[in-house]
């Protein structure tokens, strides 16, 4: 017995297959609401001019500014107040020449007037306003459109659409967004030895947790998850689940992939499609396959079977996963580089030989601790903030190294 | 007429009063697929061992490893191969001397073995096994416990429940997850100008984005938003759907607190509370207000009364809401540590004096490049990736000044 790898990959030409998988994008529009989040599809124009009309851009009067020509504190200039006009009203009278309307922040500006004398530098007695500065043409007006003209490009496709994004749809009241459809992930846990939560811990067996670890790593990566139930390590069971989520645009498996488990998802993927990759030289994670399933002349579902141990199967879905979802859900790359941080490493360490290492860390004390536990331990998932990647060839790393930590968490 | 601040605060002391506001931390159970980013209330202690069990490391054939004492391949042990357990299976035989059992990884140990050897240093014929090196005692073994002991610390109150940590509470199969309740937030928006935008643009209107942009950022502070209808800009109005919102921990209002408008919402928390903060000498955002409600004898509501401009709305929320709101939800303050990054300057810059001020920028080819629009321009918010902050008596800031730009997405 023993396991053959026969497509084995190095992470580098892994990573080259991964991303030049076929990708589908698909289109839906949904409330403004429910678009906080979501990457925008289309590029966005403006419908109205922005404001939508000339308005007031502080509290003041509204007056001619010609009135106001050399006047001063000692010389002030004296306007007829003529009325008030608050934001959300339409005036009503226009300002004549020695008058004024008082108008508030956002009020329109009455017709007439070409200025906005600010209320700290005026002063109101009954029916007259004393004006105490000279006041430049347009001072205080908001134009229509100066801040957007109708037809104008407002945001672009591609962008993810954040608070600030969503006053800026507001703003043209776009009720239905365009937004890039999340890819459906279907999350499968395999093994004899795993059970469901609700079930009493007997002897030999473990509890689920990939379907879980991996549902949440999927949602962080704009997709959703399809939390399947617990898969049987046989070829039948496997390629029964397999079948049955025909609707997924992916499938991840965990587990049945490491030499002695009979590697059914191999089998399965050779009978339903193609396996692109079988193993990749890193450690840990080496058991992982890629592959494709034709469902029609145009789709493919394409299938990530990752290593049994939770450890393993949670960084290859990091490593080797995570960018290609978030490529399929249309994130863009710039929203992963903030999760990179520089740390020194706390001690020195020895990579194993052979092979593109991925070592978990804790960050304390400003440092970078390696966690030197092995791929089943759960603590180390427990502790760990990030990763570094510690290349092939690598005989030693001095206490003290910079490395680059990438976050678990994205 | 003019506006009276009678509380304004420097933008340090509106800091250490808002810091000080009463928190009511709140405690509910969720089920492990809803605590996904929740902040765990409780410490968190194995309840079982991990692994439950003896289990394999490896897929090999346990044996006694002093069977295999002075092997190597010129000199291979024969073991008599008794039986096969694959993961999940309970062991039905034991492993006695000059015999062994083939094991795949995460298979219970059976009985009488005490070593592990990989199948790469073993070579099966028929029912027999020779093995190749000499393999040391426990070796490829992990022992009951030895990553957990039923009753140690897992996880501490306080973390967010981030993927990696999903898998730990699932290791022990927690199903009900205590974690912190997410304050409600209501979010206002006051304006007579302010429409849905299920409504037709009359003039003289705008359409709501305050109560967009903010109920989103509320979320991205682990907390929920109740959106609220538009309120009109007037005493009775804002009273009406301040006391409509008994069962929020916090109100966010926007609008109605510049001269002008006749200042409701101080007039409104003077009737029905304490008015803390009455303008904050920044910009943008000087008209900002911050209360208290008493609801009974040990609540409190928190109402903050922010600018109308969408802009200085959202400004002020990420300065002096959001790390409240974050405090509340128990979110630490090390995860929005990540959200600054500096950048040099693209330009020179003149602040306006006599306030502290932030500034948008736009981070283009590495430079941070302030965005130079009033605070009533949308398209700042379009464009922006953060702000800087200006101290108040910086006079002038030269180009290529390396400044930390606070993300605005958090």
């Amino acid at each position: 017995m023993g396991q053959e790898f026969l497509k084995i990959k190095d992470p580098e030409d892994a990573e080259d297959i991964i991303s030049t998988l076929p990708i589908l994008k698909k289109v839906e529009k949904v409330s403004l609401v429910e678009a906080y989040r979501r990457v925008l599809a289309e590029d966005v124009y403006a419908t109205i001019d922005l404001p939508p009309f000339r308005r007031a851009a502080m509290d003041g009067y509204a007056l001619k500014s010609k009135d106001t020509f050399n006047t001063s504190e000692d010389n002030p200039a004296q306007l007829k107040l003529l009325d008030v006009v608050t934001a959300g009203k339409i005036p009503q009278m226009k300002v004549e020449h020695g008058a004024c309307i008082e108008v508030s922040t956002g009020a329109p500006i009455p017709e007439g007037a070409d200025a906005v004398v600010m209320i700290e530098y005026a002063e109101k007695e009954d029916d007259y306003v004393s004006v105490l500065e000279s006041v430049p043409l347009n001072a205080n007006i908001t134009a229509q459109g100066s801040d957007v003209k109708e037809g104008e490009l407002l945001l672009e496709e591609g962008e993810r659409i954040t608070a600030d994004k969503i006053g800026v749809l507001s703003a043209i009241a776009m009720q239905l967004v365009p937004v890039y459809t999340q890819p459906k992930v279907a999350v499968i846990s395999t093994g004899n030895e795993i059970i469901k939560h609700q079930e009493k811990l007997d002897y030999a067996k473990i509890y689920d947790i990939n379907s879980y670890t991996l549902s949440n790593a999927v949602k962080a990566c704009g997709c959703i998850p399809i939390h399947s139930e617990i898969v049987k390590d046989d070829y039948n069971s496997l390629k029964n689940a397999i079948l049955k989520f025909k609707d997924a645009d992916i499938i991840i498996t965990s587990g049945g992939t490491s030499a002695g488990t009979g590697d059914n998802l191999k089998v399965v993927l050779d009978e339903l499609g193609d396996v692109l990759i079988h193993g990749i030289a890193v450690k840990p994670g080496k058991p992982t396959i890629v592959g494709l399933i034709k469902t029609n002349s145009v789709n493919h579902q394409i299938i990530f079977g990752l290593p049994g141990y939770p450890v393993s199967a949670l960084m290859i879905f990091h490593i080797f996963v995570a960018p290609f979802l978030r490529k399929m859900a249309c994130i863009g790359e710039n929203e992963v580089e903030r999760n990179i941080k520089q740390y020194k490493l706390s001690r020195r360490y020895i990579p194993s030989r052979g092979r593109k290492q991925y070592l978990l860390v804790k960050i304390k004390d400003g440092q970078a601790h390696p966690i030197l536990k092995d791929s089943g331990a759960i603590t180390s998932l427990a502790e760990a903030d990030g990763y570094f990647i510690i290349p092939k060839n690598v005989e030693m790393i001095e206490q003290g190294t910079l490395v680059d930590v990438y976050s678990l968490d994205n």
